[in-house]
């Protein structure tokens, strides 16, 4: 039976503005928002004054008030009141991914103490139901990998690039303008916030826990002109790719620029549209493509979790039971392609397997095997930029033996 | 808290030994077949023959057996079992669109009357769990429109005639040995599978419940050398579109083989796969793409229907309750281009509005804004192709005065 929930919401920007005006047009979520607590209480409202508050304990500390919905930017914050809220017993609903992702797993604990739900179906592309689909239509397949473009402000920027010719810093300057962006452009554009997704998203696939600071994210903010003509030329496009695959009992995940096939489902997902393609043993291979950012997808996502807790819903982290035994690695071998100008930064000896490479007019390509650790520090050269190869294959790195064993 | 479920099987072809397989590779669902109802005892099994049964009361009069499979071709005999299944107080999953569509307003007030779920994700895009997305997590937005590739079949035979140049014949005969097609292809390719799929989604999309009957479907069966010129020539491609969306207080649906162009998102979905897009007002567009026939896409969402009974779930066709005005209507114009040989065949005539033609070498080609009523009258006539044009409009005939008020 559905009750009616009372709801304290943080946050008043642009997708705490959607769930006020998402709640106040649909018919059927017995919810009402009681108070919304903002940091700046002399912005001009379109609502009532005293809906608004500066002070958090008037949500934390109301008994009445079922539901947290935590909207708010600063991760640091977030991260005290989602806490606060579950030990007072209330349920919460947010969208921040990055403090979600730096604390997934004392939160899965938090919620089995206290027996409050967190939910966070609109922290992981937008308006694309994926956890939810992870976590219940997928919950018996045996899941393989979960790939896609998680960030709709680097995909809008590469569309923007490749179709309309526009340079990189207006393609930027106009997706933060549409709200897509992330008030640190750097999280949008170095692929922190597709790899915060991808944390997130690696918890309900595989059932593990993994630290951002242990993926390896590569942005698009290096992406050259030979790059671009390389593209061209074979027919390719660029996408900022966030990925997560199982072989053995290892998850590998990263987050990189990629060479796209013109036939590859992600090659058609353009704009600030976010997919993400799932593959299992048994319903093979799915792809949902929805927007990844703005007020209303994001405001839908977060009023589906509301709705969801009117009768109950929690996470079950069911993948977790499912798979004790595996374990994050990043013992990987990828296929990249590294431009570069300057014929001194990178030579055939940074790869493990060169392939091929060319050079013209001072620009200069290689392709070729690298391990992911070669291809994240290769990132990291002044004037090198790097991408992962069309239909690029990955081979985990045998383990190598361990030192007791050899000692002994 | 999940209990453990028994399953009386009806059915043992490419679905149900999907189901048993993927069945007995899972971890995690506590639900084991018991027995399966099968026609032929005589033929070759590879599970042992205690399993089997050709007994139909075996499995509905064992009260140890709380959920019946239904996997047989037979839509009658299906719809047969599925009721006295719910009266005898068991569980149903099913699959067969034929049968549910026929008969969902009556499943819909059975399982009322008796507490029972009838569950049928896999009846719909096979693997792609479009049914309980409606439900669950769009069940507070207002849904305008739902439209996709329903049939894998169909667009298997238009993908290979598109790209590989093969005959319709071959490319029909390649796709039954696939096992994509129905038994009787014309339930394929005359779009009737396509429009029981629809007739499904629309009851969860719109809370309508309409007739197979009353919706119209024009299949790929007449598609002509000159549609596939005038694709090439345009550089679209030809897709079967299941339809429905919603203007005013009504509901338009229908199925009918499309002119779609490059950019378009059903353009990229080729062989057996389906797509559907769903628009909403909250959420957007979004598309989900998956594998819409074969045993384990199919086998995959049984059984996640399965592994929802163990925690009791059913769907509460919760759009019903939100827009009880609605009401389904034919009263329709569409954009259509005709194309046919004989120039007597159709005349500028036929037309509400003509638009443009061209004939050559005796193939004419006529496009223009028909009602849906002279669409499906013309799509009859020997010799005639229609289509809907590339980004057709639809337009509502606005209502004509009821013969009642004229008369008072």
């Amino acid at each position: 039976m559905k009750k009616k929930l009372t709801i304290g919401l943080f946050g008043f920007g642009v997708v705490g503005q959607g769930l006020y005006n998402v709640l106040s047009q649909t018919h059927g979520v017995k919810a009402e928002i009681k108070r919304i607590a903002i940091k700046d209480k002399s912005k001009t409202r379109t609502l009532p004054q005293e809906l608004f508050t500066t002070d958090k304990t008037e949500i934390l500390n109301d008994p009445s008030i079922d539901i947290v919905v935590e909207l708010i930017n600063d991760h640091e914050a977030a991260y005290a009141i989602v806490k606060e809220a579950i030990e007072k017993g209330k349920h919460v609903v947010t969208a921040n991914k990055r403090m979600l992702a730096e604390n997934l797993e004392e939160f899965y604990e938090l919620q089995q103490r206290y027996g409050k739900s967190i939910l966070y179906e609109g922290s992981v592309c937008g308006s694309i139901p994926i956890i939810r689909n992870l976590e219940e239509y997928y919950d018996n397949d045996l899941l393989t990998s979960i790939e896609g473009i998680f960030n709709g402000s680097t995909n809008y920027i590469l569309t923007k690039v490749f179709e309309e010719k526009k340079s990189y810093a207006d393609a930027l300057l106009k997706a933060q303008e549409l709200g897509f962006a992330e008030t640190d452009p750097a999280l949008d554009v170095e692929g922190y916030d597709a790899k915060f997704k991808l944390v997130i998203a690696i918890a309900h696939t595989f059932g593990v826990f993994v630290k951002p600071a242990d993926v390896i994210n590569i942005g698009i903010d290096k992406i050259s002109a030979t790059d671009l003509k390389y593209a061209k030329e074979n027919n390719l496009s660029i996408k900022l790719v966030a990925r997560a695959f199982k072989q053995g009992d290892k998850v590998f995940a990263f987050v990189a620029p990629q060479f796209i096939e013109a036939h590859h489902p992600l090659a058609s997902i353009r704009n600030e549209y976010n997919a993400v393609l799932v593959e299992g043993a048994f319903a093979e291979k799915q792809t949902f493509v929805g927007k990844g950012a703005g007020s209303y997808p994001t405001g839908s996502a977060v009023l589906s979790d509301v709705s969801a807790l009117t009768y109950g819903y929690a996470y079950e982290y069911k993948k977790r039971a499912q798979h004790e035994a595996l374990s994050f690695s990043n013992d990987l071998r990828v296929e990249a392609v590294v431009t570069f100008e300057d014929q001194h930064s990178v030579s055939i000896k940074d790869f493990e397997t060169f392939k091929s490479g060319y050079a013209a007019n001072g620009k200069q390509l290689l392709q070729g095997i690298l391990t992911l650790a070669q291809f994240k520090a290769l990132s990291e050269r002044d004037g090198v930029s790097v991408l992962l190869a069309a239909n690029a294959t990955f081979s985990p790195i045998a383990e190598s033996v361990p030192e007791d064993l050899l000692a002994s």
